[in-house]
């Protein structure tokens, strides 16, 4: 694309380094920056850079924070003893969501991932197996993304806490609660079946 | 949604307020931009602030420009009695591309639009008359989106340069050049039908 002015170009430039905005999609969020008044520009441009310099994370959990120990991770009605191993904050705002989880959490930060050039050294792995040796850890709950990548790092962290002997778990994987069973992916369903639950235990979840 | 840093609840609520960004993608790019280097964001924020602080437009044709008189404008080889009539600078960079318009430019910057609250006396249609009326121009194109605010902008700008008689055309409406018949709206293949080219005049654009 030729652009009429260079600082339009820089910013189309830079607006499109952004994951899944193209240049068209740039230039039009560019062009909407430019009709409206002068200050929504001044307001987004100083809160990502004021995010990008003055974040802090959880010295605990890892979760991103505005002070040293999360509001989740210090809240003394929680139980401590609970851990669910997560990728990023958004899962941990997907389970905040849900009203049915009252333990910390651990954010990994992403997953195991040779083909992006992520290994578990890029991950608070280290930080996690710490927390588990000092004893702190009474159940850890899996929960990460259901692809290669997820469960290379479940199986990662696994061999990693075998030796402590702590009572692990990962989120079941079945059919959405509302989805017609002919339409499940047979991998999904397959699963469903091998790992079915007592009808009994299916009550407790109503 | 429930943030658990306000920083980054003010991040994604302004990257929100672009069009098309709703809350969970704009989190996904502000928590994009923290997984990446600091200078990125540095980069972004600067070029939207130089954009937004330093914008200039040409003053003949009122195309974003970095200088005055910009490039198409202050070209000798083009024909500056020619003006083509578009929307915005998108419109330009479309009609550029396509190498077949050898004129200049008049950027409204918008189409009356009474439901989006825009009037003719926010668009540049005054600046277009003034020129006309000063004779520096000899055919006018009017290229905006077959669209009831094009057309109503199309009618009011005709309606303004009538008096003074000077040669006005719109382009051309009808089935796109690849289209299959069947597939074309009734509108656009009755239109097609009506504003009928000679068989030889199609010959000449290929």
């Amino acid at each position: 694309m030729e652009f009429s002015s260079r600082l339009l170009a820089q910013a189309v430039d830079e607006m499109s380094q952004l994951p899944g905005i193209g240049k068209r999609t740039a230039l039009r969020l560019v062009l909407h920056l430019l009709k409206q008044p002068g200050e929504q520009t001044g307001r987004l441009t100083h809160a990502l850079k004021a995010l990008r310099e003055e974040v802090k994370f959880c010295k605990s959990c890892h979760n991103i924070s505005d002070v040293g120990l999360c509001e989740i991770c210090s809240n003394p009605k929680r139980d401590a003893g609970l851990v669910c191993v997560v990728e990023d904050v958004r899962d941990v705002m997907a389970i905040e969501n849900t009203g049915q989880y009252k333990g910390l959490y651990h954010v990994l930060g992403g997953k195991i991932s040779p083909m992006e050039g992520i290994g578990p050294q890029d991950l608070t792995i280290a930080s996690l197996v710490e927390k588990a040796r000092k004893g702190q850890i009474g159940e850890l709950i899996f929960a990460l993304s259901s692809t290669m990548e997820g469960d290379t790092t479940n199986f990662y962290m696994y061999k990693q806490l075998e030796p402590l002997n702590i009572k692990t778990s990962t989120i079941a994987r079945g059919i959405a609660v509302g989805d017609e069973l002919e339409y499940a992916d047979e991998v999904t369903l397959g699963r469903s079946i091998l790992n079915r639950i007592p009808f009994e235990g299916s009550l407790r979840a109503s």
